[in-house]
């Protein structure tokens, strides 16, 4: 048994860590037969002139992860391994021959139209870092362990307020559960839901990036037509559903509030059916002209209503924060067979939103942009109204950060946007929302004014009639 | 058609507000029939005694809820609303009445014993603190919106680094996906196995908080007894499963570490299968006398193992930060039908924590917190040793944050506990971590040691070795 020929210590790890990989080498090539006896600790240093404690670490390793075993009173052995073949290049790039580009890759353009930027001009970065500052010295201790599942009390207590005095909300703390965006909360809403629902209804058109969701869950999903006014209660009586996912404040992506009489019908239907309405309220505190409507959830009386909120249209997509808000039985259910969850957000994050409220930085700031996007939404209409023909069409307004146009044209959304792409404005399809878009339909296009300056506005929409038009349209 | 006696002009909202308030109301209970007239703006304002601009922003409101229409040239009518019972008390009491209390409550002990719980003493507040103001500056446009999905780019490749280096991963920026702890991670995988796979393998004993996620998801868990050096292959490979989950460096709870042989066994199987190994390696950075054993990750030749790590054990459990190395084919199949679900992670935290990776501060804080750990590893090691009697086993030690003490007694799990927490020290039951926890079983008892500071150790294992077998044992 001569080990001589194996060691080598050139290498620049410690000398047990070098010892260690190349008996285990050694012992997986085969070089050491299994059952072999390997030299006593005493042995083997003086054979390979390392000291006796660098033996012993190097065989304590090779023990516990099992490379060799020890027998008492007899020394140590090669354990049994099949034999491993390592591969003859271990780089990155030939393991892993055919892997797919991870990353988002998102172009820059001059104007990007879309309905979830916001504008930072006008983020509050002073208060929010003086905030982030008191946050870490006040609730230091935090970082020591995971915080309520369900988020941190005072931030949902101070949350709680905000909901019943802006939005009409019923609502204590105690139901809030602060989460990390929308297809989570669905997510985990899918959880909650699936021993007792199965078929899902949705807005047709509606969120894509909703539906998915409860496919992806398990869920039937079925449609349900708009009407002029909103989702169709007749067909939805019809459609066998129980749970509902629902915008009444700012039908996505149609833009219509769901008028009072039909709220009405749509709770009642839930009562009648013990079914669930899922109200993602995502816009709602951004209406223009006219006070916000009253939430669906403020007129539940059975329990019936779910609501999700964010932070991400008033303060930040970026915060990757949001709230839902359990109606009893669903809290019931959550807090006696869901509890393995921890909450998914920061601690140090929720403190800082819970002092940025509770200092009253949010109803300013959110005062602050609701004046900002009513100019910003007013300036994007009086574009359209003089740069874009007859043959362009604002199907919704005034709710939101984003309006719907429809343009009379035989190209498509996709044509649409390619065309507006090449001349640097990027404005986006609504053809998604639709799970079975009908044939005939003009195209419509998602216009969104939250991320493009006031300045732009007028600019970016001419460059768009322009791009689709033809320079003497945009004249 | 007499208005005045319903009007009210007192309350401090804005008189078009009180306005639309109170004619919604009217409205609602049938004081003004669906279908009756209103008066016109001019003769409302006349009547009200408040200006036309106030009474046509009033009607705008009504209008858009769908309390009133309008009809071209003949004036504005009370639309057909469902009577509605307004209840007498609106106050949160009356509505939620039997809700259940969400928060969590821990009532404070002196010692806590959590394998969780980490040490704040050493946490670098500093470095954290210019990291986060650092990341402000320099990524302030980050918070106009949504980030990469898998997470921020230059997080992911520092990352990947660090996973190469020091957890001898294969693995390239492109695999990682940043996410917010074990169970979303897992609620995630299960999607996206969910077409292929139902049956999942865990060891038994294993982690209760994982085998849920699974149960919810609709998928079968198959238990697969733990042998002396870690899960049963035979029973593996006889138990239906396609997907296992498994604590390779450090079994949970008990402690030992899967010795090679079996690491190559179970790429095999998985290999054959076509299965999935689910790696998760939640503290396998802590190792104390030898090295940290390298991950199963790292010998995988086939692309069948997820590995999930996290920052919470090295740094902070409330930050709520993790990440999932996904396999190419696993990675093929999120990026084609799985995009729809953004980064749920705060973009400003992960440029922080890229930030505080890539001055070298998270390379330091292991290597302080490995020694800290080490060192409160030996004082509990010997604490026990000096206080417990011969009828408490240390099952497990060496690696990780906690340790396993099996007691030879008739109490149960839950009486130990209820004897400690009566003399001010918290240390946690595993008897959930079976999904059939043999009848027969001594108790087992999970201490913890990263949240209790160092010159505690000795005192709050005497007197749990006192609340336990007396003041005689541990004298």
């Amino acid at each position: 048994m001569d080990f001589t020929p194996v060691l080598d210590f050139s290498g620049k790890e410690p000398l047990y860590q070098q010892l260690y990989r190349q008996i285990s080498l050694a012992i997986q090539g085969g070089t050491i037969a299994a059952g072999q006896r390997l030299p006593s600790i005493r042995q083997l240093a003086k054979l390979s002139g390392v000291g006796k404690i660098t033996v012993e670490a190097a065989y304590q390793q090779l023990l516990t992860e099992g490379y060799i075993t020890s027998r008492e009173r007899s020394g140590f052995f090669a354990a049994e391994i099949e034999v491993w073949v390592e591969p003859e290049d271990l780089s990155a790039a030939s393991l892993l021959p055919a892997l797919p580009d991870g990353r988002d890759n998102r172009e820059d353009v001059r104007y990007n139209f879309h309905g979830s930027v916001i504008d930072t001009r006008a983020f509050p970065y002073r208060e929010w870092r003086t905030c982030m500052l008191e946050a870490m010295d006040k609730y230091a201790d935090d970082f020591s362990f995971y915080g309520d599942r369900q988020g941190e009390w005072e931030l949902r207590q101070v949350l709680a307020g905000y909901l019943r005095r802006v939005r009409t909300l019923q609502c204590a703390p105690e139901q809030i559960v602060i989460g990390t965006g929308l297809q989570q909360a669905l997510s985990f809403l899918c959880l909650l839901l699936a021993d007792r629902h199965r078929v899902v209804a949705m807005e047709e058109p509606g969120y894509a990036d909703a539906r998915v969701v409860f496919v992806h869950h398990g869920f039937t999903v079925v449609s349900v037509p708009l009407q002029e006014d909103g989702l169709s209660i007749e067909s939805l009586e019809k459609s066998g559903a129980t749970v509902v996912y629902t915008t009444p404040a700012h039908q996505y992506p149609h833009g219509m509030v769901l008028p009072v009489a039909k709220r009405h019908q749509l709770l009642q239907w839930a009562r009648r059916v013990g079914g669930i309405v899922i109200e993602n309220d995502y816009d709602g505190e951004f209406r223009y002209n006219v006070k916000p409507t009253p939430s669906l959830q403020g007129m539940d009386r059975d329990g019936t209503v779910v609501y999700i909120g964010n932070f991400s249209k008033a303060f930040s997509p970026a915060l990757r924060m949001d709230y839902t808000v359990l109606p009893a039985a669903l809290l019931q259910r959550y807090l006696s067979s869901y509890t393995a969850y921890p909450s998914p957000v920061c601690r140090h994050l929720q403190r800082t939103m819970q002092l940025f409220m509770q200092k009253g930085h949010w109803d300013k700031h959110v005062r602050k942009m609701r004046t900002l996007y009513h100019r910003k939404h007013d300036l994007l209409l009086k574009a359209i109204h003089t740069h874009m023909p007859q043959a362009v069409r604002v199907l919704s307004h005034s709710v939101g950060l984003h309006m719907l146009l429809e343009v009379e044209t035989e190209r498509s959304e996709d044509e649409l946007i390619e065309q507006a792409l090449a001349a640097g404005v990027r404005v986006y399809a609504s053809g998604r929302s639709w799970a079975e878009r009908p044939v005939d339909l003009l195209p419509r296009i998602i216009v969104g004014f939250g991320g493009v300056e006031e300045a732009d506005l007028d600019e970016g929409v001419r460059i768009l009639a322009e791009a689709w038009f033809g320079a003497a349209a945009s004249a």
